[in-house]
């Protein structure tokens, strides 16, 4: 999961480029990074950590230029690496500084491809490495002194057709401008703002449109599936389909978790979505249990707040706000001769008793993945005193991998994969368990936006868009186990 | 503000230490220190920075030893400095460790007594190194080379003779234990939690119960005013009264504000007082305006949220999360010859728009203190749509400066001083101002323990239960403006 | 002023050229970077500071990989950027990290020429990141997916019709192997050693042989000018002329001042060049001054100390260490109020009173370049008591800038320049000054390797040997200038 | 072995005293400090590593106040651990600031009477913080609020009566002046100067006459043995003879090795005492070898570079520079799977070979102590192709620990110690093994004032002026041996 935002302006960029990543970082606090072009010269600065960490006052007097891209990061498969943070950059052809939100699902090919072939170096294990070195192998085999817009498009064109998988990608082209271009299945979001300044008008294209809110830039539209957008160094905006004819389908899961609920992708309200699935959820509550007896419904806090106060709302019942997050988490250290140990949920959720006391009460999340956190928070609901613990996921089972760029254990590691709700209930110890319907899903979004016929929903479906490599998901499930990514830390 | 906690455990005891102060750390991210007891070694870290920032692995494998204490500091008044972040350490007599979260009102008195009297050089502006050396003489004068309960409470009684203000005080006696003490008004809160492991049986002394809960300890008791706690090295527990007579005074700004929801003080739920001021609130509401015609009730997100839904609820009016607070933060940097500037508030929230068209919002906040904030917040809901911006503050106006540890701007930057109700509700550009009443905070609180006869309520009241030197808030004027507060640092 | 090192090992390679490097960072203490090959990845790690303080712990340990090089730097024009640091990397084609002590005359051409013909992004103002991809260009054009030895020498004969200057260069080749190659007048210093080990055979190749000599490595000879050395990956040594018929110069300085004593250069002793520096100033003394009356030689530490040792010896006079280095200079502290401030020569040297007093000293230093330091040492030793002060530079007087990768100040502030030597001794304040002659500087290096016809003496002569472009020596005046360093630095 | 150096000055003293610790870093590089009086404020810094490093110019800018005092440290016996560096600061009575140079042999029985009679605790190992909580209780007990010059002497005399070993002292008596004090025995260096400057006199207080002369300080004299010297804060100066009667006996060691040549210390210059040194060592070959052949004297650089000169002239044999010292020593990084290292010694020294392919060389250290890196430069010198070595001390066998502040191993660590001259000349496998005798090494200092009488001789004679405990030696043979601080480390 990552975050991506990038201007051309009329005035220096680097500190709205950074306040963008700051409302971008729920997207991945893994590590950040910004380039501008300043003058002739790229001016780069990246790190692992949060943005606030990385970018000191002595960074940030570099990057200057007033067009620029930035990029904040979740690792990803096999992406743990400090070398690994985006954006990157290649010096030939032309100077290129890439950033790009997802995954794609035939890296190795491309990889092997590039070297073989084209004799380039890629020198990570990112997929983004890989994508950036494919656009400036199309910019080459254009051959031209001059780019124009045109060869520009057709290099993204190139691109489309050899990358697989979802991504929304920036890239500064030395000496021309900021390219911006989407997956033709649209799978990852991507939108464009503009603000009229007194020195003339400024474009940003960004992962979510609550970075244009906050630096006062007005939504235009999404980039389109396919789409590419292209801002030159002087502030003309070209752009053009560059992959016709794939179905939108974009991730379901960014209205479930990933997005803000201020966002609004595809026309689409993250916040009314999410409002909808706890109206949809309650609606199968009372068909399933019109006697349930909830006496107070409890969000685990934050994204589940939503859906779970909507849900409360048509159930008729208290919302309480029962967990406390702590804000100030810290590291787990490991003392020689320490006594028991917190557990690790509990450092981060602080039960207010007396909304659990002799209560019956419903838990809501957004979501459920390993299970591993909902069966500690259920069991310190039933520390707290609840006489009765139902948990509801706002989504369905979580059965299968993502592969497009949303992080995800192993299957192996997914508590629903391979078991009935009922088998999972048990596991969790949940008095009762109810999941969301799928369609009531597809719904809650989809009433925002009629337009949208289709969704990426692999990770409930098992359906993958883009198709699949007959042994990518084996590949998948042996990068993101536990113990693969264990080792790779300690490598 | 602070939050302090310390230990006497039957183990390495740092770790704790450490989580403990990551969930008290709502009381003060600016700097943060252990001392831990290491056979004849006191171990110290402290430095500027949150928890996770200041305690790196190398820092905390220095601090052994089972006992111990920790401290998280807001500034306040004339603290700003590196150097004064707490624990302080005099190694005489005995070796003391000590941190505490409060303030003095008669710091300047003691500190000339302090060197001119007990030759005792004070090297830093805070009041914490006043105090220890007050404990350190009052100690020295027992002259005793082996300590006794007795004599330790015979000390602590001298300080109370001495020192007048809002404190609660740890203090590690190196050879002896830990001693936990609390001003005989008992205006800042001190909390009692023990543990029984399989080593035996662990206690811990904290500002608030949530760091008990996630350590596992059970709450056992507040401190009393005037009270102290020491605890001998091996666990041992002595108590005892050292200043009878005062009147009973908890700062009630902690339930208001400064306190986690999930703690209890002085066995009143935090939440419950909350969620009863939310009542209180939405009676007066009802009462003033029948016709009130709100659409929706927003919370200015964090400490709001809890009023907010009871006030909803009591009102009968949807509750809605229509503002989404920025989690990540960062610094704002200052470009030369940058564009214009994100509103500093809207870099922590965005509202979402839909929840405040057409709409009359009644946003619903703790207080209102400067009122810049709430101001820009207000022109933010209209800008988002809404009809009417209605602001209720769950606290009534704030009018006096703080003296007792929490942090306050200067009387004159007190939106609320000198001011009527209506002046400010003009001053905020609100279309409808309503405050909290002063007695229905104190029955909120109350309701929850009808034990507690007084409250320190100065900063509403101008009453100051200490009394206070003639020319204190005046000098408290001068120290606290945002002037002198920028002088000390470019110093 | 720069060193360099590679190594094809048998075994991991990273702590050998860490050894290596800091016997070469008398050539620069600027910077310092290694790169070695890891697997299919290439590992960097560079940045400005000292070897010691570069290569951390964990910097070192990410370092693997049996092949690799090294580089230390002294900013030459325009370098002194943070970002400038060697190796550099580009990753297409193949991926190479390049390296390289010297300095172009034509950069600014060949920029030109990489950025419109090649669309080669250069991003700093460094030569060596030109010289990289006039390389990598050459490389490409070779149009082959599997590089053979025979492109390899192909694409550096390309680089020497293209390049211009004294250079001594490192490519890591990745899959292929470690690239060595000299400019074809063999400027700068280049020389090839190996190892026999348990593993089998090693070859390292670096600026001075003693870093050979610290890491067990047999000298074999000298890179010819012009000629390339390629170490396959696995260890096999390919050899070729690349650049037939220049003239063979290297540059004179090297033995005057910037070698280390114990390497040897194109089979020359430097130490034993520097004794017969010494003796040929005896000679020139005894000749001008036969009655010279000098008490007591002292040389400047260090450099100076061999051939003064010499000299001494020939005049029959004592040789005394009359000033005491110090190795511990900390940075210049500018405080407000300060008192008076150290003259900044006096921070580096001191003199022992007794060796000057009453005496007639004659002082000896390796060559004059600024006169600034020396007109502050001989005003030392007139405090320290001298009679008379006479002065000794081991080389003629330098009035030319250098432009193969020697540091040295703008024409405009070489002492010497545009001066008599009589007039240079007025204004050092010398009592006496004199200058080794220029033929005797040649014969005494010269002495040692009969093959040698001719040098690089451009600083002393003002002939260039590779000839420069018509405005070449009026930029490098601009650019190496005192104030426009101050600039460059500020910005 | 420790440096320090303390200022009274009419401004700003900081840079003055970092200045002046760059050149006593000879004596400690190990860890730095300095603490000024900033009005009623003590700034004090310190850490771990060289002075450059240690104070950055944010610390620089904190350290006002035109009194104050600097330490540099070398880790003596027990010392390693980073909270240990100096000054060392108490805050009762008074505010005192301390450092000193020295090493105490009663420090545990002071330790527990610290504790148990004056309830001072110790938190450090170092014997540097038991001196000043002795100097601060001996105030303490003068029992006044305004102190006098008379009773701060009266102080001092207590610290002599009580602390037993060598030892020069500072110490910052805050709002009163800076103190300055030298052990019974006169065995650690201290001296005086004096500087006249337009704003008035200033004083500083030193260990080596060095930091007088770089920072334009005139020497007045040495501090004497058992004299007290205070200079109040406007500058008086009053002195006082704290200790009568004891021998005057400094420490012979500092002429041998560790202080600067440059330095005068009790009037001698520590240059022509190295001069002597060589002299009498040569009388000693001509006497004992008149045919010894020899056909250069090469020094083992850099301190034995002084008396090598000397001893070269007077056998009128060449003195030949045969080794190259790398300035740039850094880490030892142990890779894992690397091949062979270099020994340690060649990263430190490199040969110049000529100087001894068949030739019968005399190689010259200032004293033997482990053997260990004489037994490697010995092979060196075989491996360049010496037909014969010998080897020369200009000091006696060093046969037993020194405890007044040289850092030396334990006893069993020293080659000499409890083995003949012949067994060692085998140990380290010379040819010839020649050392000084000590009558010869005590006639050298002694000749350049003949008012020295005595000297402490220890390391050579076991004979200590102090007096030890009976178990004191066993003691420091546990505390110093490798093991023990291999363990002390890792701790």
């Amino acid at each position: 999961m990552c975050g991506i935002i990038g201007i051309v302006g009329t005035t220096e960029v680097a500190s709205a480029l950074y306040d963008g990543l700051t409302v971008l970082q729920h997207r991945g606090q893994d590590a950040a990074g910004i380039a501008t072009v300043d003058g002739a010269r790229l001016r780069l600065h990246k790190d692992n950590g949060l943005v606030r960490d990385v970018f000191t006052q002595a960074a940030m007097s570099r990057l200057r230029g007033r067009i620029g891209l930035g990029h904040c990061r979740y690792p990803t498969a096999g992406s743990e690496g400090s070398s690994e943070s985006q954006p990157f950059y290649v010096n030939s052809p032309y100077g290129i500084a890439f950033a790009h939100n997802g995954n794609l699902v035939n890296t190795e090919t491309l990889r092997r491809e590039m070297f073989e072939d084209d004799r380039r170096h890629i020198n990570t294990d990112s997929d983004s490495e890989v994508l950036l070195n494919v656009l400036a192998h199309e910019l080459q085999i254009q051959d031209r002194m001059a780019l124009t817009p045109d060869h520009i498009f057709k290099a993204v064109a190139g691109v489309h057709a050899r990358a697989r998988g979802g991504y929304a990608c920036l890239a500064l082209l030395l000496g021309y401008g900021l390219l911006a271009f989407r997956d033709p299945n649209g799978i990852r979001p991507l939108v464009l703002g503009e603000r009229i300044t007194a020195e003339g008008r400024e474009y940003a294209v960004t992962s979510e449109s609550v970075a244009l809110d906050i630096l006062g830039f007005k939504r235009l539209r999404d980039v389109a599936p396919g789409e590419a957008v292209f801002i030159t160094n002087d502030g003309q905006l070209h752009t053009r389909m560059c992959a016709e004819g794939a179905v939108h389908a974009p991730c379901i899961f960014e209205y479930v978790y990933l997005a803000r609920p201020d966002s609004m992708i595809e026309n689409v309200s993250v916040y009314k979505a999410r409002l909808r699935m706890g109206q949809k959820l309650a609606e199968k509550i009372l068909r399933e249990r019109p006697d349930h007896g909830i006496d107070a419904v409890i969000p685990i806090p934050d994204t589940a707040r939503t859906a779970a106060s909507a849900l409360a709302e048509a159930l008729g019942v208290p919302f309480r706000e029962g967990f406390v997050k702590n804000r100030y988490i810290g590291r787990t250290f490991i003392m020689p001769g320490q006594g028991e140990r917190v557990k690790s949920v509990r450092r981060k959720l602080n039960p207010v008793e007396l909304e659990f006391r002799r209560k019956n009460v419903l838990l809501v999340d957004d979501s459920i993945v390993r299970g591993t956190t909902s069966r500690q928070i259920i069991q310190m609901a039933r520390d707290a005193g609840a006489r009765n613990v139902y948990f509801a996921s706002a989504a369905p089972p979580v059965r299968y991998p993502n592969v497009y760029g949303i992080d995800m254990p192993a299957a192996s590691e997914l508590v629903a994969a391979g078991h009935t709700n009922k088998e999972v209930e048990k596991m969790l110890g949940a008095d009762w368990l109810i999941y969301q319907d799928l369609q009531d899903l597809i719904w809650a979004v989809q009433d925002g936006n009629e337009n949208l016929k289709h969704f990426d929903t692999s990770c409930f479906s098992g359906e993958y868009i883009t198709g699949l490599d007959q042994h990518y998901l084996q590949q998948i499930e042996m990068l993101r186990s536990d113990d693969a990514k264990a080792a790779r830390r300690s490598a």
